[in-house]
């Protein structure tokens, strides 16, 4: 599959597209938003192309990780008055994914900025132990039979 | 700091406290959420404890990230029916952070569940390339005289 010829992030990644770069490295390139929620909105995507987790190599993935965090404690310090961040990745039309090249949203939060991840708490019956452990072993075993460690 | 004997993400990443544990390592173990918005909703926490990104030691979060993908692959493979997954960290009471231990949200998503990342999208006008670069410009000092690489 060879979506990088269209692909806007795979565009950055190669500099053939315009981009706010806060950072960039063999693996990752971090820019900004185009449309920030909060300034500083961050976005951190691997350079080679991958759709979404399924694709994304795991080297890749932990840098991305490790980026993101890097740009959270850069918001946090000094001289930005953000109170906290949010760390962000859609994968799926189904989870809010838009562009179809991996990415990590780092997203400045502020006291009271009324916005973050809305879920509906408290609108299904917590489980009970039985129920969770039900749930559990089915996972260990998507785990187990799943992709590479 | 010494949190660990009281906080409950050690306690169970010490297997002393009740948990639906589906994996762990060396360095990370990941468990059901008690208040699961979708079934198989997890939470993935480094063993080792660390109350937000900051004290997150990087060998742990690249782990934390590789298994929370791993979760999110099992989630989506079949069986499930989940038509995407959201990774979400909140890292400060602003944030939404309620457990002061770092954890990295794996959360099902499906067609029409009516949740997700609220955001106040088009409610501030999106800024110039000229603001843009302001802040990226920013952002990179804040990067280079940051934390460790």
């Amino acid at each position: 599959m060879d979506d990088s010829k269209t692909c806007i992030f795979c565009r950055i990644a190669r500099g053939q597209a315009e981009a706010s770069v806060i950072y960039d490295d063999d693996l990752v390139v971090a820019f900004l938003d185009l449309h920030p929620v909060a300034e500083g909105h961050t976005l951190v995507a691997p350079k080679r192309h991958a759709s979404g987790l399924a694709a994304l190599d795991p080297e890749s993935g932990a840098r991305v990780f490790a980026v993101a965090r890097r740009v959270a404690l850069a918001l946090r310090s000094g001289g930005w008055h953000v109170d906290g961040v949010n760390l962000h990745l859609a994968d799926g039309a189904a989870a809010g994914q838009s562009v179809f090249h991996a990415h990590l949203h780092v997203i400045p939060r502020h006291v009271g900025d009324d916005f973050g991840l809305r879920l509906p708490l408290g609108s299904r019956p917590a489980p009970d132990r039985a129920g969770l452990e039900a749930t559990a072993a089915r996972l260990r075993r998507g785990l187990a039979e799943g992709v590479e460690a």
